[in-house]
């Protein structure tokens, strides 16, 4: 298995030694969604004879997902169907063929049920299945979204979840499930959506197929329901030539020749950063206008092609603050399954004479300014929140709010108010 | 302008002071490919007005590619053409009119030359362009790939270019530029890629239409070429009585209500590592079966949906040497255009225990092994090169082969040799 430590449940912040020789190599921030408990065992991906004894083991789960809306028992905790819940859906084996046929059978206008294989756990050694090396309880994910060919196994699956006391959660799950079903319905939940933007190709615009067990698209060289695109049209008459069925032969697809990034799930990197002053006395804040009042949070942005973080770094604090960052350390990353991004937080130091603030370049944030660390440390203790919620209690109404421990934001800030940047640079760094 | 520092030109390594107080906060390493002398000013990229301007103002720069192949005056120089050059191919002025207009008469017959505005040269900024605040002298790609409808130009502009002795230079210019040229061409070739698989809309099937000066692609409801499509087919009748064009209506898409990640170029982040032995004293190089003999780098691979970059350093040392490891720190990143990778550096350490090395899980690796920090020293000193490229002569046969210093695996593995670990997490980094 990846060597990952078992992870102690939620609340957050954890700072979880994942090294034995943390007392001399320090310590690593596990940010929410990360760190999941499932071995991915990705080269097995592309093994029907092992996705078919996977899906048909007695221990393996299936998170079920309709419209993106995970299945769960209450807001905190997921809920898994079973392979005999599921079977009058996905059929008895989907994985009984060897990809090569089913690329082969390709029909575009029959609907085949989103299934992906998210891993196996470890933990379930004992009772789970056996495959070589490789022991664990499998997990699916499974889109039940009702449509197509499949509207009415779909609804009839939904139904009987229900009727279980279950229920498909609405809108973000990003503070309340435990590390490691965060982490589950992390991976699951940007596949499926990643399979439901990608329908066509973008090379050639034809229907694409799912393959490597829901980890990756394929562009089949034919199509059993011969759709007379207009492509396909075109070059039927070269086709006609060779082939006896010429209307189910696709044009020729750059994606066929060679490895295709576009075959794959797309991850979005975006840059997170606390900027210190360069004095270090200060944090850089910023705020959108949706946020609720007196909520403010680092800077973030998508990188771009050809950036490095670094670069990205400097540029998103200047477009967006007016504010001229010089160092830029990378401190931890966090998934982000809103749709696809990897938040990559780093710490930051404004250069001398580079601070002042101004929102005219590019102007995303509602207001941007620079906040003393004792504002920060009191805000961290008592006014954070997740953006739809309550702060707590202690907090004095009008003072600053701060992102929950579960976004990587928080970590960032506690880290450049732990003199973090210092540490990394200076060697002041205390265990 | 984003404040980077101004760079040195090659040879590499960079390791660049980017704060006035690195004496007080360390260096950074500059990876090849990043750090553009061009302040991108992405917030310009949707005024028409703006892009106007630059475009036809007496200091604008067009780099041209045929088929990804960059116009130079040989494999260490770039070349660039000059508005007069390429009026021919893209006309007076494309960006005469706002987006929305251009999206209505969108015809997806008619060819359009890919044109991207990647930014202006502020070291220029005497003589060029002043807008509002900014001045600079902008920089732009073009592709001249010869296609379509404009065929004929993009090859009478490719021979104008030749006959001045100027040549499009094939493979990778992954080490022979200097440091700006580099960073320059990673973002033009990047997007002009990305433009290039990305003709169709992935999530239904239609042809989409390049705006924000080449960094965006949008999927037009309507298409004065009335493509026949299965969908717009299907639509047709309810289209029919609310518009008097009825086939020039595309069906619904989803990219076009809020914001779709597949409408923005896509990165995609690769972790790359070295990993240190639990003692500090080797570290684990793989090879892969294209090397040439006796080169071996450090271990790479692709970060998967959901997972954090430690996360996917810790599941790709596992799956391709099947070492075991703890703690990872991010070091530093660089882009890599090649097409669109963000490679974001690494150092871990293995398990105490987790060193046994496997190739069994996924036999991607022809080989992997720990080697001795004294044989990698001398190896960083006398077998470096790029992979197509001979050794130096004080190379010695049969002797360990190492990446050149622009790739982003031989700083790391320096950094591994410099103890940068150690520092990151103790506190003995010496400045
Ligand atoms: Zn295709
Ligand atoms: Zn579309």
């Amino acid at each position: 298995m990846p060597p990952v430590p078992e992870l102690p449940e939620a609340p957050y912040p954890l700072e979880q030694d994942t090294s034995m020789l943390s007392r001399k190599f320090g310590r690593e921030i596990i940010n929410y969604f990360s760190s999941s408990p499932l071995n991915r065992v990705s080269f097995l991906r592309t093994d029907h004879a092992f996705l078919s004894a996977a899906l048909r083991h007695p221990t393996s789960s299936f998170l079920l997902f309709n419209n993106l809306a995970p299945l769960a028992k209450d807001p905190a905790q997921l809920a898994y169907a079973s392979y005999t819940d599921v079977r009058p859906l996905i059929g008895e084996d989907p994985y009984s063929k060897p990809e090569a046929e089913l690329i082969k059978e390709f029909n575009s206008t029959v609907t085949i049920p989103q299934l992906i294989f998210l891993g196996i756990d470890e933990k379930q050694s004992e009772k789970g299945l056996q495959w070589n090396d490789y022991r664990g309880a499998p997990f699916f994910a499974l889109d039940v979204t009702p449509k197509g060919t499949i509207e009415k196994a779909c609804t009839a699956l939904i139904e009987d979840m229900k009727s279980n006391g279950l229920t498909f959660i609405e809108g973000r799950m990003h503070t309340s499930l435990s590390a490691g079903e965060a982490a589950i319905y992390a991976q699951a939940r940007s596949l499926l959506d990643w399979n439901a933007r990608n329908p066509f190709c973008a090379q050639c615009g034809h229907p694409t197929l799912s393959i490597n067990a829901g980890t990756k698209r394929t562009c089949p060289p034919t199509d059993l329901a011969s759709v007379a695109t207009p492509l396909a049209a075109s070059s039927a008459p070269a086709a006609a030539a060779a082939d006896p069925v010429p209307s189910q032969q696709r044009p020729p697809c750059a994606t066929r020749k060679g490895v295709s990034n576009i075959s794959f799930p797309r991850t979005d990197p975006t840059i997170i950063v606390a900027v210190l002053s360069a004095d270090g006395s200060r944090v850089l804040l910023g705020r959108a206008r949706r946020y609720p009042p007196y909520w403010y949070s680092t800077l973030a942005g998508f990188v771009e092609p050809a950036e490095s973080i670094e670069d990205a770094t400097r540029r998103e604090v200047w477009e967006e603050a007016g504010v001229r960052v010089g160092r830029v350390v990378i401190h931890s990353t966090q998934p982000w399954p809103y749709p696809a991004n990897l938040m990559i937080g780093a710490l930051a130091q404004a250069l001398p004479g580079g601070e002042e603030i101004s929102l005219q370049h590019d102007p995303e944030l509602e207001d941007a300014k620079w906040v003393g660390v004792d504002e920060i440390s009191h805000a961290l203790e008592f006014g954070t929140s997740g953006l739809g919620e309550e702060p707590s209690k202690e907090y004095k109404p009008g003072s600053l709010r701060l992102p929950p421990p579960t976004a990587i934001a928080n970590q960032l800030l506690r880290a450049a108010l732990d003199g973090y940047m210092l540490k990394a640079g200076t060697g002041e760094h205390k265990i």
